[in-house]
């Protein structure tokens, strides 16, 4: 169980304010951004590199930390700057021919998209949408309808940006690992509000971010690579590794072969720091209360005339995406934000496949983390509610 | 000229220490560090995504900014987490095929090498290094002689990692377009120490990084793309564009396109200030006040029975490189750290070409920035030979 007043006395914003946008950019716990700004005063005093070096362990524990987050070894995480360049990179370094297949949820996401598209055009290789069940997750039996030999990649979305699914993770890997394919899981939107585990789930790679439901800094995102799956891979634009000789050079066997040398150092302090609170207070519990809180705020939301919950699939998550009969969503956002209440807006442009077909422009989306009250969540209904009056 | 007095008031730390690390990661002055402190608090307050809404003027207003400082238009800026970042991003662009060929410096840096030597195993295009000059900068000359219609690319290091010279880019430039080769500029040393700027130096595409001379944070970096140069490249793994249909994307048709949407704001705010502070004071007037200071530390240095510069090239700027007979880097490093002096060791991993050619392991490097003043720089000296007596 969360301990709601210790993790709001943790959030101290979280009392002036409802705070519904963990799902865009989640506001950290005091003890995250204390690390942040007190590296950041250290190397003001002494320089990055020395500053750097007072806490090469704690850096180095970062990496069991995520291991343990994340369930796999310490050598199978890295950290990169976005949950973006985590996907890219491991996406980039994925061999692909002429006439390779790559299968994608309906609920892919515009950044991987546009590198998806990109590479395919460059390559021969195929890009697929594996088509969505009657509650609009993956189709499972689509997928493995679909799968061959050909397919070298199954890329999928563990919950979508714009709407509250959750994805069946262990039944696609299985099916995509009968034909040898990889399974690189989407989990920005994930980690931090649900399990995310390599071992449980079977996936081959995750790719993640730190800011949004983990509530770490932006600029952090992580990356965990299976040593098996690592194997298979052929890492590109990277400089980890040794110039041994003017024409030789070799590079990093782990899935630190990912990072680049130089970093933000108070960031990834303070992303590592955000993970150590989040399982303090326990993954399971987390996601408990995160699913209790949208929970009410769609029951809330669904009991108001004209509007409409619009989010898909059988098994649900923290985010909550809704359309207002006769209001547009920017105005939602906007009436909601003059209020004291964050929320966004979530636009076709980063989900076209989904969007498009569902017929929908934009949703409204609201996000709450475990550190949101009920009362904070029925003040939310409450003012959609005056909204269509 | 600089005034010496107010450039110290704005670096507190300067007063406690001799900070000779500015070609690794500098000191900020208070406004940078006021600047990213204040936008985490702001993020901590209302959220990443609102907080950066409320700068976005600002954020808009930094390519302008970096424009001025780089001499190119503002379309023609894009911002990274690293000077690597920067490096790669562009370098992944350049097209390569088999039989191209790409030229370096001897001073070419272990980032860099790594990615051009991968890729080159990749392509079948060679990478071949342009001798240096008697004084050890690279020799226009023997460039001139190497030069042909098979050579793409130009990968020329501005200021080495490991030493002071200065490379010539003028006269690289304009010899490599009579091929119609690129010409890359790698900054990371130079930007906020020197005057870079595109139109004068003629070249195509410069990279360089927040944290070194420019004073910025970590986790920066930029990137200088002319227009001309922008159709020529192939940018690949990016997500700056649109994805208008399903199989339907298109890119963004200026520099930007190297940038992830994603992106640590507060370090990008920091960065801008550190840019606005470097062009109150004037790119001319630092660069005049960290070549003195060079030169001092050198004299001092070469007086002292027992240290050899190791400085080549004619044309010197901040960095400073010794060695002490009999002692090794390490201990001369920890040594003067000891005694409250920050320097660093270059070793030859970084540098394999030049190192190599020189029979040098490993070297001590002094960067002394504008803010030290010349008794520091006279302790720095004195520590040394106190390690020789």
């Amino acid at each position: 169980m969360i301990d709601l007043h210790a993790v709001r006395r943790d959030t101290p914003a979280c009392y002036r304010q409802v705070f519904l946008d963990s799902a865009g950019s989640s506001l950290p716990p005091v003890g995250v951004l204390d690390e942040v700004i007190g590296h950041l005063h250290r190397e003001a005093e002494i320089g990055g590199y020395r500053a750097a070096n007072e806490r090469l362990d704690d850096l180095e524990a970062g990496y069991g930390v995520f291991a343990e987050l994340l369930g796999c070894e310490p050598d199978e995480v890295a950290f990169t700057d976005s949950a973006t360049r985590s996907w890219l990179s491991a996406f980039d370094a994925v061999p692909l021919a002429e006439g390779d297949r790559v299968l994608v949820t309906e609920a892919e996401y515009h950044s991987n998209a546009i590198a998806l598209l990109r590479r395919a055009a460059d390559t021969g290789a195929t890009v697929e949408p594996v088509p969505s069940d009657s509650v609009g997750a993956l189709d499972v039996q689509a997928l493995r309808e679909m799968l061959d030999e050909r397919v070298k990649l199954v890329s999928l979305v563990h919950v979508p940006t714009n709407g509250g699914l959750v994805n069946p993770v262990l039944e696609v890997a299985a099916a995509a690992h009968e034909v040898g394919a990889l399974v690189l899981l989407d989990a920005c939107q994930s980690i931090g509000q649900l399990p995310v585990r390599a071992d449980e789930l079977g996936v081959d790679i995750i790719s993640g971010t730190g800011r949004k439901w983990l509530r770490g800094p932006r600029g952090t995102g992580m990356l965990v690579v299976r040593r098996a799956a690592l194997e298979r891979l052929h890492p590109r634009m990277v400089d980890a590794g040794t110039w041994h000789a003017p024409d030789k050079i070799s590079l990093r066997d782990d899935a630190r072969v990912f990072e680049l040398w130089e970093t933000g150092v108070a960031e990834r302090l303070g992303l590592i720091a955000a993970a150590r609170y989040a399982l303090r207070l326990g993954v399971d519990a987390i996601a408990s209360a995160v699913t209790d809180r949208a929970d009410r705020l769609r029951a809330g939301l669904s009991g108001v005339d004209g509007v409409t919950v619009r989010d898909l699939g059988e098994r649900r998550c923290g985010i909550v995406t809704f359309t207002v009969d006769g209001v547009d969503a920017e105005h939602v956002r906007d009436t909601l934000v003059s209020k004291g209440i964050t929320v966004t807006v979530s636009r076709r442009g980063s989900t076209v496949l989904d969007m498009t077909r569902r017929g929908l422009h934009e949703v409204v989306r609201a996000s709450p983390h475990y550190f949101v009250d009920d009362e904070q969540l029925d003040a939310c209904v409450a003012e959609v509610a005056a909204l269509r009056s």
